[in-house]
């Protein structure tokens, strides 16, 4: 896990450097005009769909749903998907219930398109435009370069569709080296200040609750340590009221709009007592107890830097708390849902 | 709380008896034809909308999203929303978020409705087709009466737009006074065995899955237990690994194919040593340490029966562990998120 950590920088450089699989399959969703979009994903790729929906309702102005599989699976729905682009996402691209979902959107009708990182997949096969993340073979069981590959995977077919060149990402190489480099030691004061923590929140609003999500998988997946994520703005409609002085919250707070809005929720937070570990240099990260440094991003691509802390968090604290980062308790690395 | 709890087989029966709006909101949506839902919503009203969002992609073969009311609150986002139905949920019809995204949605050309139980209320104002819970005044901050008549509104209406006559809603009232009834002795041994918990996790497949995410929100923002939602598939996809013996799980069980689809996620439960309270009686609940009973019903409508224990079992879990189930601590009744 932790090689594959180091890895990402490079990935991201070779990614940006072989674009024309992406070229062209946002050619073919320009073409098409989509008047809709579902995501179909699950696991630490239906955090990249989060991701993927803030961009696509924000930069394509398409309003998108995330499919929830057992309509297909369980429920035998076969909605007519005529003008639709159903984009699946999986790491493996082995997974039954995603292929069933992209079989029958092809069937009714969906333009289909999916982000793998494995060519000749069942779910690559399958779906129309295959795009692939080439975050090479993944060992440990907790993906990490294969979501954030995933993630820069997305932003740059997206912003392709639109007509854009992916400018925001052209710094990611040295940016996520960078961010691996300077959040060491902050990273390591969280681990130690965490490695009995047995109440964990994250938090984060707009491109940044795709990151507030993967945190807390990640966390429960290595380290065990039985995290729950909120949007911010649905912390405050309830879940607030379980946090006291004991829960430990982790805030993505990016710069821009959806790190600004994140303020309020830190504020209630506060009043109940919790200590806040920022992650991140927006503004609302000045409430926080301590702080996580990211390097400055545009916001559609902060969730591509700030998660890499993150994924060094919940090494440190599998390795402190007992477990093994590469192979957690009753996970297998492809997961076969139906 | 208690009392709203207690008066929720009455307002089945007067929802059911009072069915002209709803008829009338139908045969709007009939004839606008939809070619796409999206939901929007907030806290306990998010989950009435999953429960929706089930209901549309199986009985009306829509595709569905679920709206972030950030895309337009905090980013902006005005897409084009021609063919869309766009549905508000909400009890107080007062939050300024989905204000703002059924004004936008209006004026970017959906069809706009709003479920609420506040006739008059801004976002009632505000959408076309209006629909009202009738659930009367809630005063306890823990949505509970509001949460089922939105439930039993929302399957009444999709029902009818399919023509439907809401026959399998036909028996809740008298279905609801026994789950209250007979499910008495089996929530009390709940409290007990739960009392001194801190780590619940709820889970549950198909329509079933909007009470796993309720039960955790209501056990979090009443007893401040900080319970995890997950939907069956997903759990096996990286949570399970943070489950161990001292891990409560409450499992919605009901008949049907979500029910069913549940055993394989008992069974990765089981192995990890976790006790399982199964709720309903499908058979996935064989495979539990003990069961709350729920009547038999068609699985579109369990929805409204099973939550009726949860809601005792939060009730009774706050007074033992020493929280006020009207007035949570953070919690106001109307809360305003932008």
């Amino acid at each position: 896990m932790r090689a594959e950590i180091d890895q990402q920088p490079d990935i991201f450089a070779d990614l940006l450097a072989s674009r024309e699989e992406i070229a062209r399959a946002a050619a073919r969703i320009a073409a098409y005009r989509p008047r809709f979009v579902l995501l179909a994903a699950r696991g630490s790729s239906d955090h990249a769909a989060l991701y993927a929906k803030y961009l696509i309702e924000v930069l394509l102005q398409l309003p998108v749903g995330l499919a929830s599989p057992s309509v297909t699976t369980v429920y035998g729905a076969r909605p007519d998907l005529t003008g639709v682009l159903l984009i699946s996402i999986s790491q493996s691209g082995g997974s039954p219930d995603l292929l069933a979902v992209t079989e029958a959107g092809r069937e009714r009708g969906a333009l289909t398109a999916s982000v793998t990182n494995t060519p000749g997949s069942p779910l690559d096969e399958a779906a129309e435009l295959g795009v692939h993340v080439r975050a090479g073979t993944e060992h440990a069981v907790a993906a990490t370069k294969t979501y954030t590959a995933t993630l820069l995977a997305l932003y740059l077919l997206i912003d392709a569709v639109r007509g854009g060149t992916g400018q925001h990402a052209a710094g990611l190489p040295d940016l996520a080296a960078a961010a691996l480099r300077d959040g060491r030691a902050a990273v390591e004061e969280a681990v130690q200040r965490y490695r009995s923590t047995e109440h964990l929140v994250t938090t984060g609003r707009g491109y940044s609750s795709a990151t507030a999500a993967e945190a807390a998988l990640k966390l429960a997946e290595t380290s065990y340590l039985p995290a729950r994520a909120y949007s911010g703005a649905d912390l405050l409609h309830g879940p607030v009221a379980a946090i006291d002085a004991d829960t430990a919250v982790l805030a993505l707070c990016s710069s821009g709009a959806g790190g600004a809005a994140l303020r309020e929720v830190l504020q209630a937070i506060h009043e109940r007592g919790a200590e806040v570990c920022a992650i991140g240099s927006g503004a609302a990260a000045a409430r926080a107890s301590h702080r996580i440094p990211v390097p400055d991003s545009a916001e559609e691509v902060a969730p591509v830097l700030e998660v890499l802390p993150v994924q060094r968090l919940a090494l440190g604290l599998a390795l402190h708390r007992g477990g093994d980062p590469d192979s957690p308790r009753g996970l297998r690395k492809i997961t076969r849902t139906r």
